[in-house]
């Protein structure tokens, strides 16, 4: 059987990683990480164009496209310290949004079976339900913690008449049983939605979510400390849902719900790398980039750079574990090593 | 029972005519046109944003919003000396295509039944389906014959896995016996799609397909005459389907799937003209018009024009009708009234 | 007499609340706040196009239009737990600087003298003359003090041959006495603009202007407090005057005269809401939001959700001022009501 | 007294001909033909950004600004073979249209009577008025016939409460006696306005306006020939108004009233050529050339364009009329001296 | 060896053909054509940034990348009826001229020795100094004579300093004697250079140059049928050069020198079928389509349909030259097979 | 013999400030800075387009062009405090760097050899190394320290078979003796280049490279300060290299390698104040602004903010050095002088 590759445009893997097809499972055996694509927009209830989020995200690089990135900040190769593949895109129709949620579905839970951590590529974050799904089938329903970085809530209930939604997985998840909803850490929510009746539901299921204004006058840091402590109490892995709107549509805004007043770009990836290397981290999606609103591929190249540092810091954790310094951000880069 | 309006952005109707509600036919019953938006864009092969060609269509303009546009061309009032309202738009979810092509044909059909022509602003040529059907439903099957502005023949048959999609509504339209294949007039055609197989079908089917080589070496406007005496044998009424790549990418950059080497604006401009002045035409719809690769909304600018143009006609054809002068398009313009 | 709407583009409301007509007062009797379009750009000296910017303001957002935002960081419905309505557009001839600034003084005027906050949605920062001079024609001219988010002073005095313009209006309001000098509080400005000379005509009214490099220096909250104190001495009311170049250039560039080295949109939004949160607030206007130069729509969407912020914190200051429980920014939002 | 240079950004010259100051006559005694910018948008009704127009026609080109360019077409030099000066700009304050039409007329009419043929680069379309007056008066009102290409009749009354904005100098300047009405033609327009009443004031005085309609009818080149023959009649010389927006909105975007179905590029070139070279032309501008509303520079090129085949032209009938041959399309260019 | 593969991003090939490596020629023995890119932007005397028109005239299409295009208008798949292979990028640093274009010349005459014809996907112009000499190193030293789709000359001789860059490659060729001058056929030139003492130079060699006003006075057709006479005189093979500023910049707005007037896409593709369908051509290049001024992809939608349609009207004249009915472009398109 | 001027477009200069001609050190013979533009960008690896830099930056500002900018920040007047001539551009092209590099090493040799410090408008990071060899050939080889803001150490060694390029320059500076290893501070590098290898070499070389997780982890002002110790320590004089691509890209998008977590915009410029007010600055270069990639002139315009920046930074340390009171940003604006 062939692979699949990408649902649009050329056959390319992320920055060049080896591919593998996602059928045969011999392909990708070995793997510590596959990256999985999501070109779905089907569930976008404003600006689509998330459908060419992964072909974007996979090439928003001035480097040569050769499998390595060796990280500056955290001196380890994500690409090459870790054994990545790329198993191109699911096929994802957009106007079917049952039938494409569940494709991707038994896609990510077969990379998890293997061993593997899926990194899914969106899409919209209506595929944020078959992602944590695919890894919680795996790991066990409920033993899974979700650390999502996003401007919205995603928590809606029924919208458009569907019950699926770029709106509305973190709600699927926690009915399903697949995500506890006391280990939901939700962070960087801003703006005017959901209204009360839903932000009445989420403080009943126990979500804990930081919103801009606490971020603000609390740091960032403490929130991410408290929220580290939650995610693990229970829970033997973390999935982390990262939404770029979370960013500041300045800075960010090939998105299709901006809401002012978000983190800059290096909050964000500061606040993937500590994630990634604090936390036992099963699975990633990397949602919501639209290169239609692009500017000058900017949104892509966060979306890429937030990918790269997920990787960067997994491979520095294992590297640490397995006896190595633990890594110092006040230490000069060329006494590193 | 409320108007439910657009399903995108504020409630606006096109160029600020009256609006009606779709469920309650007593607001539309002594209408001539009735405008119906289809924001819909889960059929699109690639590029989307056609979810948002109904707001632009509708307001691409730089005069007063005040429901009269006079033609210059044609020296009436589309939207005055016909009774012209704007029902919003169907509620179409994207990512649910069955389901929404259902709803949208069941409002064309509604429109079509109080004796109104339907005016479709696309959306994805997913559309052309339930609203060709919705006018032949009222019409009779196989009534209505098809005048089709395209580069692409959108005779495809399964496509992503589904029946559906902005490439297969000709396939559907003809085996649903909606429209006779050969009362199919398709003008402007290129490119490299479809196939060898799919092209013997619709020879098969007997329809009558004018590429842009044949256009160029005849002359559009023999092609059109041509077209124009097959279209109304055995027919009662012409649906005219507009998709805006049928217009050379350069001058109409913000579609889904450009091909290069079409109409400019003029000749579409002309061409409706011809259809809706010199044909009984029942229904229309302008498609495939997509915002996010607009610039400086000259896309939406053209289809607005493209229904400003049919409108325009239909009221001439009615002006002559009732014991006009014919139009002549050698007399000046300030020889005219 | 009808409405007259908005000035350009389809006519529609500050994200869907109620229409009212200025020259109706009894249309706003019970209004807390009216929004008034001041669609003007003929006083700008470099970038046009914020003619555009009350039509862009009013629709940036992605979630229905129906009147309603419920704001996350405050508990509080802007929209909905004050009554808001939107007057549209004051008819402003970019050409004719004079009487279009007298036209909006006048309707400015009209909704401060029925009992509400105007809010007017620019158009260039001409506008402000007119703003704040109708609000104090009703407070009493010297009782409003102006606080003033701004790149640029706007105290030049005449300039292309004229006394108004974009650069200018705050020299006015000083110099017919609508404002005092000493009630002037400027936050943010920088750049080369203007020289020693006006300089010291500032310094002579007892001005207060924060340069960014003071901003930085001290904190923006200890700038904030300093001047907040200021702003209420012998005065009764404060008029928040927000022009989006205080933005860098990066996160808001569709503006007319961008100064890189501004706030972020995340700083600007969380002092508009210490303003109207900790002053009594009697006028705003946002201003210099010029849509042909913006990206992606995401310094309308800034300027939206300036609006919206401006609105929740007056609620939410008022539902405080009934006995509510003060805010507190730490609060986790599912533990607030 | 200094050359006052242009309204905004650096001080250029048109493609680097030499400067003059218009307020010393002695600097440009011996000119065929002075360059004038009118960077005023005050008059426009929709879409800003033509204060851009003179410095963006100036310089888009690829080539040195050398202050020569050999046309290929005509084989003249028209910056070489004329006597050419750039005066810069005339200071015309968007925000008060009055005074600065005043200004501009006197700015034109000082170059009419020094003997040369003034190019105004404009610019709204409102210029037309002070334009071709300032040269009328100088060759006699009602002695120079009007040739006007626009997608635009612009003979509206009353606007914006205003006599004065780029849809009215026509009607100005035949109420004025500055133009006689029968001696306007005018080429390309379409769309829908003005409507009936307006209409009828045209035919009354009677101009000549060839709709787009007649244009594709009979052809261009019969269209022009025909109205040639009446501009000259009774007439000593002939205004050219090109607004560029008579050319398709896809291939002139940059402009602020966009109507689809326009002529080429190539046809509004050759058309001008033919203007310029049959015709004794006194006076010329190029106007609604709007920037920011432009993609990579194609309507400035446009715009710069049609200036250099006007000069090339004039400068190519004054070759032939001191005894060279007449200019033939039919050559070959290597054929050609 | 493995493949040098792209020299900017992912390792992509034309539209999903098979890839071969240029320094193994058995990877190529059977090949009909090889496509070479040539990301070089080194020589651009203005806008740059064709470094990556060979990625994305690659890519630009929105059909699956398949190595398939079945043409409608000729009834071929010019991937599949002849051999094709993508021997991707020749490493071509842009700031090393003279070794950039000496590796290009090897790469092209690699692939004409091995009997296919180069298809070389520029890059700036200067490219067509190596193509043509590569192609003409084979098949003979002035047997092979240049079509020439261009709004310029190239045939300057010292710019910048150099005997290199884009407007200087015809003027090496010639003088090299790789091609004769008098079997040069350039058509579409326009605008203001070369001047007259280089036009002296063309004369003097004899080349044959239509100007756009000529092939507007005479019609393109007939212009062609003339030129290609010339170009099989003496000669038995054909390079095609085709630069994409031939086309308007309306339609063609992604290049770095662009010059009003052009072609239409339409005819540019019309022309480019003639030439490969007429002639015997050895050889191609594709030039001056820069990504970063380009909208909507349309440039480089454009360069792919010219490469798609030069395969087409080849692998027609093949089938046909073996026994076909010859082409006819009056058959309506479901009359042909 | 004439001024050379600008390589591209109209011969402009820094905002209005007085031309000067390399070729005649009289004509700069009074200069404390002169301006060089280095419109080159052959040494760009990936997105092309800083030719344009020297043009953008010289005239992106809405203020008149006179030659005069009064800083808010500083309180002195850095164009007219300073004697500041504008040379135009250095030829330079892009086709061949070796050659292109010597030519503007002798011209920046040429301006510190008259005395001034010269201030080079990039143009690509390539043109570091003749920018500070032409500086420290003055000062003395080793004598100059290199104060460097990057996202990007640019230490690799050859690339594309060449030695120089945009990412080399500071590994010939160090290997020619121009710059000291150990005086090389280098300021905001991050992501994912170069590797292990080079990083060993830096480290051999005893570069000091501040990471952004180190500026984060300490502050930024902390590592100036640091830094600042180890540039004067020995070295009389300090070059001052700003790469645009420090800033975050969502701030600077016109840049060729955009590297996501940068700088804001205002950090940028209170640095690049530091340096130029407490350390001896004898050179700038402001590198990397590649127009083609930026929007609404975002970037153009940081450009030229920071050479504003530094010149009043200068002019304020010269004030100060002669008995002025030393800058306080805690100071009120209108309180100081």
């Amino acid at each position: 059987m062939t692979r699949y590759g990408p649902m649009f445009g050329p056959d390319i893997t992320f920055l060049g990683v080896p591919p593998c097809t996602l059928e045969e499972p011999v392909t990708y055996a070995d793997a510590d990480v596959v990256i999985v694509g999501a070109p779905f927009d089907g569930g976008t209830s404003h600006r689509p164009g998330t459908r060419f989020g992964p072909s974007a995200i996979r090439q928003a690089c001035y480097l040569p496209h050769d499998g390595s990135r060796p990280s500056l900040a955290l001196r380890v190769d994500g690409l090459q310290d870790l054994t990545v593949y790329d198993a191109g895109d699911v096929e994802m129709f957009s106007g079917d949004i049952e039938r494409s949620l569940a494709s991707l579905e038994t896609a990510v839970h077969a990379v998890a079976a293997a061993g593997a951590i899926p990194i899914v590529l969106g899409g919209d974050h209506s595929i944020a339900l078959p992602d944590a799904t695919g890894v919680a089938r795996h790991h066990g329903l409920g033993r899974v913690s979700l650390v999502h970085f996003d401007a919205h809530a995603d928590t809606g209930d029924i919208e458009f008449g569907s019950l699926h939604g770029h709106g509305q997985p973190m709600r699927r998840l926690i009915e399903s049983g697949a995500v506890r909803g006391d280990r939901f850490l939700q962070i960087g929510l801003r703006g005017y939605w959901p209204g009360p009746e839903t932000l009445s539901w989420m403080a009943e299921q126990r979500m804990r979510s930081y919103e801009m204004t606490e971020v603000v006058a609390r740091g960032l840091d403490e929130c991410l400390a408290e929220a580290f402590e939650i995610a693990t109490d229970e829970c033997e892995g973390v999935f982390l849902s990262v939404d770029v709107d979370v960013v500041d549509p300045g800075m960010a805004p090939g998105t299709g719900t901006p809401e002012p007043g978000g983190f800059t770009s290096r909050q964000l990836l500061d606040a993937v790398r500590r994630v990634c290397y604090e936390l036992p981290v099963v699975g990633v999606d990397v949602v919501e980039v639209a290169p239609p609103y692009d500017h000058a591929d900017i949104t892509a190249y966060l979306g890429n750079r937030v990918v790269l540092e997920a990787l960067s810091a997994i491979a520095r954790r294992r590297r640490d574990a397995a006896g190595g310094d633990p890594w110092n951000p006040h230490q000069p880069l060329l006494d590193a090593r």
